[in-house]
């Protein structure tokens, strides 16, 4: 267990008042007690808390035109970090059809992880059979070693085809690769939207888990040291599940900070 | 309330023994009443049910190499059909962040129904704002007099864009297109595979589903006469959730027939 | 030289008058010797010939609404054929400046052949340096591997991309990934289409040529076994380039044969 | 006639020797007169010109390692700019049979402008048939109105699909859109690059052209005021052709600089 401190501030600017959505608060699970957490709006904004179709910690209301700071602090536990798949057993996958239906749910191609156009490139590199741990290992290997991480060069309609193509992108495309990839291996994969320790600058991330040996095991291509120590917002199969914002509407980021730290220190 | 009586039989060849997932039993809902539903795979074939994410009719297990032949039977209730969007109300659409988390989730871009690479389109077409069932009513008037129904001009990995650009397909596209632009005018749209009374010629049938006025109402831009009787079998953001059979292997459909009927006739 | 006869006939239906345009008789050049050439179009019908600006032999008119029905005969010498890359000497490529304006332009991406797109993936699998026809060679034999040929799988709007994940296609997608992974390499690469003895069964064919130690060499991934007489009609930079026909309103081939024998047999 | 005095300036930095191919020059044409054309390149590297396949001015050689300065500088005449579609007759388009091959080469789809997938799109905005010249004033300023002009947004995979969808981009996306909804429309079209006099900022510019009439007319969808003097560099059927550098290897532009005036101001 690790502890963590986590502060997230945003200024955005609204063109008017504008629905929105966010996910940005860490999950409350038993793996990840949060012990602190805390909410900041602006005086008269109501973010009504509810949990999206996977259980993911949201927030609803309408934001006013013109500024709006959001500030985010919590401290919490975790026990997830990568680096874990040299320790799942090496026994070839089960047949799909014992899996729990909530992985077999993320078998299933999605719209920035079309692992159906993919399946033959990823059988190519990473074979069809065999134990799951060492095939997934090599994606993220691949991927680490072909990828080039690269600001500017994809953008909301990036789609891990382009990635698998086009060679560069950011933590968001690294990780509908990966996802992409094992699916189309017979691997089930989800996107995580979550906070890191130890990123380099400081941002929001996005990794990817693999479920084998019956739990979910979490993957980043975007480096070759573990993270040792990742903070889950929330899961779905890609990006378009797990935005941090999403506005019916206009509204502009213009300047956001991410604070991870060890507790305590 | 229609009662319908449904036959649904298949011819399969697996090359292998392949593990199986099958879709294919109409839900049971208190709006859609099952008095009768047979299943029935070759003596020694375990097809477990199970609900998926969905909470879709779903049955696993492995089919054996060579031969399989599959029967359903079933006799139920509905009150599904299309035809009903001119009863809703016609205020304007709520905002978006009013809207329950399971409506929300049908919002998003799914594989094949990237409805925010199609929103200009579809605001361009049938407007950003205003009351919702009228412009659901115009997407599907605008889809049955521009797209061709056409067998062969659309495969597995055929998207919304593709149909909305090549103006071609079966049921499964025009419901993708249907179910892309809605989200692109702020509409919850949802996929539905089901049986049809009357679809000429029989088959299985997707339709597609707009969340209005606080309940989901069945369009189908196939036809141009209301559907008198829809049977819901699965749901989904997109016809990746709902594939009447996935087999992790090689099987091929060799023959398929489905008989819907109302029954007592 | 191989003497070739050559008789293509085919039957359509115009739904009204329509501007067309042909490309389907064989191109005559000095290595390709046409003694014979009889083009047969319904009485009145007027097709002018002209080249294209790639000097391909078209024709232009206006067929009229109903029945059309064309026959082309052909006696020509030929020495095209397939299994020539052994002969290339196996020396480095030259840089691309020293090229020829005419192979320098089919280094260049175009509307089926997105090399640009493929580049990455065809640098991993053939190498991005060093000689070019063992890379080329490698080229044809992975496309004879790992695509299979399947009528239906893939239509107009059909690129390389596609091919290259989807693995199908017919003879005009093996072309299009075989030039388009040669361009990516460094290796300008055209298109082809033409007439081809012993293809089973006889139709039009499409095969592409790369340039090598400074001339065109014809390759063909659709067979394993070297292709003994080809005959070119058009070559572009891919078949939007060499369509048979174009015809500017609605027209459709109701029936097509295609016979190529040894002449004098 | 309008005289132009041209100056260009770029750094570029070479990660190794690199073979290279530039095309920056205005065109020697009678419409377009040069009376200065220079071109200064560091000591040691020749940069030999030719002409394309189209005919543009291009030049070949090896670029050095490191940083090399490039300078063009000219004085030309030109009659070429935007706002004449309202001169031109409104009758209607000819066959397409009867356009000279020059004029039917552009017609068809290409890497960037894939009219066939837009043709639907395009007939529905702008209609199939009729006079030439008022359904193209149509689609320029459709583009104009509906197209944000932006930085970022498009990169050198963008096509005009992607345009039409996303509804922004800079002037090379902005005349691929023009272009492929053109071809869709039945009208002849090409890219065009070169200099623009009052372009803000100054930068080189690509825009292009429609052949009505029996020649070829200007259109920028990018400005709502006519463009009052360009100046040719290439043309081609999309971008891919009139790329002002190919680098065979790695080469980064460092700088830019383009100043276009009226001469003897």
């Amino acid at each position: 267990m690790t502890s963590l401190s986590i502060r997230f501030h945003v200024d955005l600017d609204m063109a008017s008042e504008t629905p929105s959505i966010l996910m940005l608060e860490a999950a409350r699970r038993p793996e990840q007690p949060v012990h602190e957490s805390k909410l900041f709006a602006p005086v008269g904004v109501d973010l009504e808390p509810y949990k999206d179709i996977y259980g993911n910690p949201s927030r609803r209301g309408i934001l006013p035109a013109g500024y709006v700071g959001l500030d985010y602090e919590a401290v919490l536990d975790t026990d997830d970090h990568t680096g874990l798949l040299s320790e799942i057993d090496t026994i070839d996958m089960p047949p799909a059809s014992t899996l729990p239906a909530e992985a077999l749910h993320f078998l299933l191609p999605s719209r920035y992880c079309p692992s159906d156009d993919l399946e033959s490139v990823a059988r190519d590199l990473f074979g069809a059979r065999g134990p799951g741990a060492p095939r997934v290992q090599r994606v993220v290997e691949w991927i680490h070693e072909k990828v080039r991480y690269a600001y500017g060069t994809s953008d909301s309609a990036t789609t891990a085809i382009h990635t698998f193509l086009g060679r560069s992108g950011v933590c968001r495309d690294f990780a509908h690769l990966g996802i992409a990839l094992c699916r189309g291996i017979g691997i089930p994969a989800r996107y995580v939207s979550g906070y890191c320790l130890g990123l380099e600058p400081p941002d929001l991330h996005a990794y990817f888990q693999v479920y084998l040996d019956g739990r979910w095991i979490s993957c980043d291509a975007t480096s070759d040291e573990p993270r040792p120590a990742l903070a889950r917002i929330g899961i779905g199969r890609d990006a378009a599940d797990c935005a941090w914002s999403t506005f019916y509407g206009r509204g502009t980021t213009t300047f956001m900070s991410v604070v991870v730290e060890e507790a305590g220190r």
